[in-house]
């Protein structure tokens, strides 16, 4: 099954378009993991546990784990989420871009060494530093597009023949880079218009929107503006809003309630 | 000792403007190694002590590392090069760009788990994913700005305002995000006119120049166009050329005669 069936599949069943962002930071742990061999994959293990059943994806954010030296904690996690729930699709988000030969190594990282269903790419370099990973065309590459950051602006919205360089992203990716049909867009959700506008632009096209939650986006817009045809479409994160809803021993039942919230927060928009 | 001044201080000790590429493929090593605990390692050692002499810098591609589990060879090959040769000065090319909070995790992972002195970053994302590396006074900051690679111009030469993308990358780091005077750029060898245009914009900037040898940039035209008024100002990369210089047992001697041989061809234009 390819990753894009994978998480229609699992957005399916769980009813929900909710991505979970596991971006552990030791330093904001709860204090009962402190003393496991393993408190990072412990943590994760106990979030992924809890959320299971209102998620369509997880989405570990590779400097969590590459800042604290914990490759083993982040290797053993995806590993876990495939062994316990093979339905759920898991995103390693590292954003990589380098020339073909290096690329080729980035795409054996995400999808060898760690075995991930699809990986976040940026697009700055241009085509031929993004098929080293588009060429595993079960695997979904997700690019950045419009990002949800304060200063996304700075080159996203430079306006080139009258269209903003994260329209041309957009109609690269529709146009010209999807030959296998496993594009998918990172779209902040701090936008909504320029969401609407490249759901306008893309009708088909599966996005990653993160910026709900800590980053403020509203939930509501999202849904209305970035849902395709079918109320699907999107698969929207959230990792501190989730993550850390709770610091105390009840941390993991506290995701669990954030992640359904969530999820029935943004089913309350897709009518 | 910041990274600009030990890189200046370094090409003069060794009159070199070359930067060796630390880009190690394991199916590439030669024989002698393969029965090594940490043949990555002992590879780059060996490639090190015999190029010290004729180098400014050395630059280890992170994503060699990534996609061979080879983390600890990575830290070992840096730890290496500061305990035995502290005055060349090493650059960590990973490509990094996410979001403030992400964006300090990767900070810490080049500055404090591999104690590289530069790291590599692209500008898609805008200035504030590049601040938490940009508040590391003392370390090199080194800016994507027009790449080597055969599609670069997908976006790089889109024009907006009568400037390529790449020039409005080179003009932000010349005036707006270079508080701390720690940023350089990438310019390819392979667009030896951009590499110009880029020095008259920005004429004491320091460049990474990837894209001689393997990528077939013309070394004449980047020393004549690339150089500041001192001559210096570059780091010319070069990484399959040296590394790869011989398979055999004198893999070492080879890669020492390749640097010295584009430490001299690049002297020879340097006037």
């Amino acid at each position: 099954m390819t990753f894009m069936e994978k998480l229609k599949k699992a957005a399916r069943a769980n009813n929900s378009l909710v991505c979970v962002g596991l971006d552990p930071d030791l330093k904001k742990l709860p204090e009962c993991l402190k003393n496991e061999k393993y408190p990072i994959f412990a943590f994760n293990k106990a979030i992924v546990d809890a959320t299971k059943d209102y998620v369509c994806c997880y989405k570990p954010q590779a400097a969590y784990y590459a800042g604290q030296s914990a490759d083993d904690e982040l290797k053993m996690t995806i590993d876990y989420i495939h062994e316990n729930y093979p339905e759920i699709p898991v995103i390693l988000d590292v954003k990589r871009g380098d020339i073909g030969s290096t690329a080729d190594m980035y795409a054996k990282e995400a999808f060898c060494r760690y075995n991930a269903d699809a990986v976040t790419v940026n697009p700055y370099m241009g085509f031929d530093t993004l098929k080293p990973f588009l060429d595993y065309a079960d695997k979904g590459v997700i690019i950045l597009c419009r990002t949800s950051n304060p200063n996304s602006g700075d080159l996203q919205n430079l306006v080139c023949d009258g269209k903003m360089i994260y329209e041309h992203v957009a109609l690269y990716a529709r146009d010209k880079w999807n030959y296998n049909g496993n594009i998918a867009l990172v779209i902040g959700a701090t936008y909504p218009e320029e969401l609407q506008h490249i759901r306008q632009l893309c009708p088909e096209m599966t996005f990653l929107v993160p910026g709900v939650g800590a980053q403020g986006g509203d939930v509501e817009k999202v849904v209305r503006y970035g849902c395709d045809a079918e109320g699907l479409g999107m698969a929207i994160n959230s990792s501190r809003g989730i993550i850390y809803a709770s610091n105390g021993e009840d941390f993991a039942a506290a995701s669990g309630n954030a992640a359904k919230e969530l999820r029935d927060l943004i089913n309350s928009f897709r009518g």
